[in-house]
């Protein structure tokens, strides 16, 4: 099969920062769905990689990343009970095991989910990973209850990136929250706005602009763009025994105690957790996506694609991770095979 | 009214780290019970405000502190619906009012609660704090439902101190978990157990000994000890979206990235928390300390008190805050007035 990889950690303006080639179609495992690839997104998770899984010596097989597609179901392991061949499934899958940007790739069907049917590919392709996130970190890191939250607060710092774009729709969709959204740029404060934010403020001076807005406190925080940056904000503006959730790990030891007088919360968020750790729980994940599904289909959620690409080629993965690297990206990239 | 407090930061062997010394009887505002002490409990907070508070320059009146009480409301204010005079209380109060080491003191209302009736004075002394700290720490913070737990561990680190002598009880009383507690002599071991703990296990090489013991990961932590000690183990000791709760603050900044692969949680527990900032549920402590005086009386909890002292004098204090600083104190040490 032909597939997208690299053998070494290079800057994506190197030519060989990915290169195409060709590897054996693999294998399906018994939980596992053999997937004919049509469309995949590109998260920092996938340049992270690409900047640090090759950067000491070179592999010998080039490595193949991407964790978020839309394809269809050619084979099925003998244990699986969930999908049969010809059924349409999207998902994020697991940081462990090969990626998405191949023709074909091995998916535990735990980790799967039925695609949206009103959906195209690409705008299916750009919504598992951000989408489990988001909810991982609403629903189960931060426990917030469907339906619940009136009267309450919740800042969501980094509104328009990927996880914000989705975690926006699912709070003003699925809770009663009042939204706070960051941006900094005006096309980004658009954007937020458009995905359902009440309020939007300048994460430049959060704290001041919170005030400004008129919220000198927040009953939870959801952190994802950046915690070492937003610390300080984040432990003035949660209130007594809040929550904060964030997805982004910190360059530097952090001083907890700024949390402590008022009994606050931190929760960390990472979508590979179940799967990674193979917990008990992993199913999970394909029941989220199975519910996403179907608020998908019923139009209670949109797909947060914003720009599309063509082709399964190495210059297209070069492309798009450019624009990724760049912090300009707005919700979801996708590149249609 | 007769009471004893300090004017300077001293060390516990100076004379001068405690006074006696007479001042007005205070008079209770709206929301205030007058409170005539019969007994008092030291924590470690006491000593952290007695070495703190007056450092740098000598205070003008001196400082009464002390926060955990039992006696006889003699007078309450105008907006008071729960106690009248004659009523027996307990409660722990909070740190930005003068405390207990007094012969009056006043409490807002929302912050006390029925003595256990069963109990002697100073018995009855040695709970609210350590109380209300465990259980806010396992029911509110790690959202433990009661009798929820079959089938889960919890690690409680130092679980021979005041908190931990109480928070093994109502563990084993009111949840199903398996109660897994570190202690590093033989007379806290043996405490510990008496408490309830299933087992007990050395602190000193805690990853080694949780291993050696069969432990190798826990659904919860409480930290009732030293945060920065136990920090690496546990991260190492947590399961994957495991929630982990201290009460003691950090010397140094810590690196939280270490718990990000599990989307594990942190929650810090400060009692004081809800009379400090007046949150609107600073009422709830009043409730949980109805329901232990409840649980006490019906014999499912036990005091924690193990040495009492006699007199409301300097030379009291100065005896009891010696053998706390130590750090050998085993449960509550209590003064009778």
């Amino acid at each position: 099969m032909k597939a997208v990889g690299f053998k070494k950690s290079l800057p994506v303006e190197d030519e060989n920062s990915f290169i195409n080639f060709e590897t054996e179609k693999p294998v399906p495992g018994e939980n596992d769905l053999l997937v004919k690839i049509e469309a995949v997104s590109v998260n920092p998770v996938d340049f992270k990689v690409r900047k640090s899984a090759a950067k000491d010596k070179e592999l010998e097989s080039p490595k193949i990343i991407g964790w978020d597609a839309a394809g269809v179901v050619e084979g099925i392991g003998e244990k699986v009970k969930n999908f049969k061949k010809g059924d349409e499934v999207f998902y994020a899958g697991v940081i462990t095991r090969p990626g998405c940007n191949a023709e074909y790739q091995l998916i535990d069907e735990r980790s799967a989910g039925h695609k949206p049917q009103n959906l195209s590919w690409e705008e299916a392709a750009a919504m598992p990973l951000t989408s489990l996130t988001a909810w991982e970190s609403i629903f189960e890191r931060l426990q917030i209850s469907e339906n619940s939250g009136l009267g309450k607060t919740i800042l969501v710092i980094g509104g328009a990136g990927g996880v914000g774009s989705i975690g926006i729709q699912l709070l003003k969709k699925l809770t009663q929250l009042k939204v706070i959204a960051t941006a900094s740029r005006e096309e980004t404060e658009k954007w937020s706005r458009e995905k359902g934010a009440d309020v939007v403020v300048n994460h430049k001076e959060l704290l001041k602009n919170m005030k400004k807005a008129g919220f000198a406190e927040v009953d939870y925080i959801l952190n994802f763009s950046n915690t070492d940056i937003h610390w300080d904000a984040m432990a003035e503006l949660i209130k007594p025994q809040g929550h904060i959730c964030s997805i982004v790990e910190t360059r530097e030891p952090v001083d907890l105690n700024k949390l402590k007088n008022k009994s606050a919360a931190f929760h960390w968020e990472l979508m590979f957790t179940r799967p990674t750790l193979q917990t008990d729980d992993m199913f999970k994940q394909h029941e989220i996506l199975e519910r996403l599904s179907s608020l998908l289909e019923e139009g209670k959620l949109e797909s947060t694609l914003n720009k599309t690409f063509q082709g399964l080629e190495a210059s297209t993965f070069r492309e798009v991770h450019r624009l990724q690297e760049s912090g300009e990206s707005i919700g979801k990239n996708v590149i249609r095979y």
